[in-house]
């Protein structure tokens, strides 16, 4: 069968082991060539081929629930369920989304993005079928990084104590997540994953043993039995999933997760165990390409690439350093000179560049593993001892760690510097990636200055600002992506003053404020709304928290007009904070918000987003010049 | 010595176990005492009291840091960190705070008040102190019921990774919390905790054999011994603490927590271990207090009450309905009717009344232990197959669940209701349980409706409306205590349309916008201004998100004065959503914003803080008159 005529995940059902090899190998040819012209996900999509084809077959989709963690592993899922013929699309606008999205399949039973989610809407899906007397399976499978995360452990916590809800949880453990896996919960599944599979001896006796008069009813054993049971249990040596089976599960494996027959063979007897049930999968990330087996962090997302070779396409226009890069460049450099500087990530340290921080000061760099909580309350408790944590979170994410920055951070005053990387559109990653609340999450809660830079050279100033700030505590947001191509010096940043914003151009008909990275778009739309005969002020307002009142509002009374650019949600963001600014000193002027609308932005090229938002110069001018001028000129959008 | 002579914790260095114990005793006098007079946590504070002094007695307080879980479980501390002759202020204005405050004392090392952060914060100290090159010791303490959480679990699964690190985790085990105990964890510890103390032969025979030139030199073991070690960790039967020295503990434990003899022992044995290091302490939770000992949900937190008789001293004036209960006594008649509604608590069943739901419904309620993350994917998976989750989480603890309300709920669109008991604020138990955040912290949010009753009958009115709604999100947030008073029905609850206000009263002067609670103080406003000839339209909002512009803008051009009232922040909330609509309608109107400005709100009595914040009638309306309408006569505030 070609992998191209299933459009439907029951079609595996009924086909031989070397059938669904055949297919496994298909999946894993139209994976490799996909992700070498579009970019995305490679490593973790190659590393659970056989354990999607095998745990499919064991499966009935039409009725049984299947939860994968994170998503950017379930391309070889999309392949299976309808998506083959668009898999080409992958991650552009409108083709197939790089993670799960219930509206874009009936089999994505449940979205994702970020991690440690799957088990809890697994067991939520469980105890509804209960409730309503169904019958489905549900299957929640999670990878052994993801498994760092507090959720996933709470969730084990509750499902363990059901025993009467049948759950299975899969853990694809290739003891890698996007990083080398931190953490003693790791070290403790990399313990048992290099133990030989054994079987449990005694669920066997058990089987046998409760058919005899004396030991059981048929059904249960009697409890001396039981006794018994919970005795040998312990004696098993090793005993595999010990851990696992004291939270109330029952544990099978860790099996060969590209042994397709003891995939399916395990599937199937997990089925028919009750209550919840744990089948440790051992996987190899990137498995079939050996460029990626080899280099499990690097392959884990890719740029299009040869795939050949392995090496990326070689961009035709040189790009300004992204910035990350600049970030991590400038801590570090600062980090060399002060021992006190302690950068933090949950994972990221690639994607952070944090990992060139790491390489040079080990002794200041500590990766917790997807545990953004943990991180920030950490960052804290070092901030108690006279340190300068700076927890590096993609905006995002911070989010998981809301009530630890209001709870043990502010609340106390406690100097810690959070950067939020990913700040704003994301792009391909879609509406679970985008960083577009943080402004709004943070400008609510006392103690914290908010700020962002408007292009990498102030970041670095920024980076200065954060670290010489001890007072409080202080945030800085900055996008994915290039910086917008100024110089940079090496050394020798200067702070900024707290609070205070500048004028970047002059004009009396109009008051252009700009936040971060739409500090550019103001300099730009300035410009054309200046051909139009339209003179605008710009200022790059630099933090929103406090906000520049002082050069802000006489400005906006003067002028009249006033117009916001962010890079975040309208509804409570940099532009909400300006319009309580100027209703609570009665400024007579018009406001416009610009930014990101009370929608979620799906994925997309970045300048796509920005497009279909209106977030470009062209669109701005537009705006302004039809609502306020009464000018109704074309002006093209760049596309 | 006297319990009144110890203001310094190091003063028990040197007492014997017979001076020890009188200090217990008298802590406990002293603590009942105090608390049967002013109320406050009671249970808690009694189960830790040997605990507490016999780890004092092992540390040196001026250099080692101990950082207690929660905090409601330190009034021993405190009474040994010179805060005894305060004590009696306890929770009251300006006197000792009901949970630790860095700002308060100096031996409490790190501010508490949610669960589950001790083991972050303690870790990150020692990070620190090792950074430093220091050497005290670091002791973090927590409970079982917090350890349920999914941050703590990050944080002993980072701790249990970094065997160079010396931090002591002391579990206070009393199987219970606010509410017995859920999830796997907890039945296993219970299992540990009920099994006889050991000791470890392991542990005793290293030190032995380590001395011998074939076993090891001197330091530490030969590699064939360490292996030899770790088989006979494994046979030890039952082998107590398996799981927590498989995540990389070394495990002491379980110890009566209540024989000061056996916890001086144990603690100074485990001071002289190096890593990570687990004691599990078995206490009772209200121990000495045979009511207490009895009933330990009932006597967890406590109002004023008789101690001879354990009874609550009765209010003399009699008080309507808590919120609270009106909201679970209408919940439970809507779910008697509809088997899809399933109430969901995060180990706060008493708190949110929802016990009585349970006791009628068993099977339509999910308490999932101290997991805010895990409630709401859990309700997202619910939602996903029909059910009408109802997710009763306070405003405050929601905080933890902000991203999976945006990545698990918003995005898909799923229809969880949640309902936000203890909006507002909360009166004792000070800062960081205010529940002030929510309304800026979800209407940034797209997909979700945001809404807050006037009063109890219309909370009824709202239940009915969430339930019914299932396009969406929906919130309902409604505060601590009392309702005001009005006429409840029994039945037949009319729900609301969404997203529209309604008007309670006619003038021409001035708009007042009241949300939720202070619709009520509005309506107060308006009658005291009438009285000086200012005559105010008062409109009950009802929706924050979606805002009823068609309701309000119209009046607010109208009348060109404008008043938001709200209990909760005024940076992003229900004020700010006022004033961008006025903005982006370029409405001419004056706005003030009545609320909860740019500040952490310390404990007090709620009316005490609602004067402090300038949000009573009289002082709304002194402001209203002196910068409006040029008058300034003397309102008395009523205190």
């Amino acid at each position: 069968m070609h992998l191209s005529e299933i459009t439907h995940p029951n079609q595996l059902h009924g086909l031989s082991i070397r059938q669904l090899e055949d297919i496994a190998k298909q999946i894993r040819e139209k994976h490799l060539e996909t992700i070498a012209a579009t970019g995305g996900h490679l490593g973790p999509g190659l590393g659970v081929v056989e354990l999607t084809v095998g745990l499919y077959q064991t499966l009935d989709l039409d009725h049984d629930k299947v939860i994968w963690d994170v998503g950017h592993q379930a391309y070889p899922h999309k392949m299976l369920t309808g998506r083959y013929h668009d898999f080409h699309t992958l991650r552009q606008k409108n083709g197939v989304a790089g993670y799960l999205k219930r509206s874009e399949n009936k089999f994505d039973h449940f979205g994702a993005g970020h991690a440690s989610t799957s088990i809890s809407a697994g067991l939520g899906m469980a105890l509804a079928r209960d409730s309503k007397g169904e019958a489905f399976k549900v299957v929640s499978i999670i990878g052994d990084g993801a498994l760092t995360g507090g959720m996933a452990l709470e969730a084990i916590n509750h499902a363990g104590h059901l025993p009467d809800t049948n759950i299975m949880v899969v853990l694809n453990d290739n003891d890698m997540s996007i990083s080398p896996n931190v953490g003693a919960i790791s070290r403790y599944l990399n313990k048992v994953r290099l133990s030989d599979p054994i079987q449990f001896i005694t669920d066997n006796l058990e089987e046998q043993f409760k058919h005899f008069p004396f030991f059981g009813d048929g059904k249960n054993l009697s409890p001396e039995m039981k006794n018994l049971k919970e005795a040998m249990k312990r004696v098993a040596m090793p005993k595999v999933g010990a851990v696992i089976e004291e939270l109330g599960f029952t544990y099978f494996g860790p099996i060969d997760g590209h042994n397709l027959s003891e995939l399916i063979d395990t599937f199937q007897k997990a089925h028919k165990t009750k209550g919840p049930v744990f089948v440790h999968v051992a996987t190899v990330k990137g498995k079939g390409y050996a460029q990626a087996e080899k280099d499990q962090v690097g392959y884990h997302a890719q740029n299009p690439f040869n795939l050949t070779t392995g090496k990326p396409i070689p961009s035709n226009t040189p790009k300004p350093p992204s910035y990350s890069k600049v970030f991590a460049h400038t801590l570090t450099t600062l980090a060399e000179n002060n021992p006190k500087i302690i950068a933090i990530t949950a994972a990221m340290g690639t994607g952070t560049g944090l990992v060139k921080l790491q390489q040079k000061l080990p002794n200041q760099y500590i990766d917790v593993g997807i545990a953004e909580q943990h991180a920030v309350t950490l960052a804290a408790g070092m901030a108690c001892e006279g340190m300068r944590p700076v927890a590096t979170i993609y905006s995002t994410f911070l989010q998981r760690a809301f009530d630890q920055i209001i709870h043990d951070v502010c609340i106390q005053k406690l100097p810690v510097f959070f950067c939020l990387d990913r700040a704003g559109i994301v792009g391909a990653d879609g509406p679970t990636h985008q960083g577009v609340y943080d402004i709004a999450y943070l400008r609510c809660i006392p103690n914290i200055v908010v700020m962002a830079p408007k292009d990498e050279a102030e970041l670095q100033r920024m980076v200065v600002t954060g670290i010489n700030h001890t007072t409080s505590a202080i945030a800085m947001r900055y996008p994915r992506g290039s910086g917008i191509g100024v110089a940079l010096a090496e050394e020798g940043w200067e702070p900024l003053e707290i609070g205070k914003g500048e004028i970047l151009r002059q004009g009396d008909d109009l008051l252009l404020l700009g936040y971060g990275t739409m500090v550019n778009i103001a300099m730009q739309t300035a410009e054309i709304l200046s051909e139009h005969g339209v003179e605008a002020t710009v200022i790059n307002a630099r933090f929103v928290k406090p906000l520049d009142t002082e050069l802000i509002l006489p400005l906006a009374e003067k002028i009249g007009k006033v117009i916001t650019l962010e890079e975040g949600c309208v509804m409570g963001g940099f532009g909400s904070a300006v319009a309580e600014a100027l209703l609570e000193k009665n400024i007579k002027a018009q406001l416009k918000r610009v930014g990101v609308p009370d929608i979620f932005v799906d994925h997309a090229k970045p300048n796509e987003s920005y497009i279909d938002l209106g977030l470009t110069p062209p669109q701005i001018t537009e705006e302004i010049l039809g609502s306020w001028f009464a000018k109704t000129p074309s002006i093209s959008v760049a596309k």
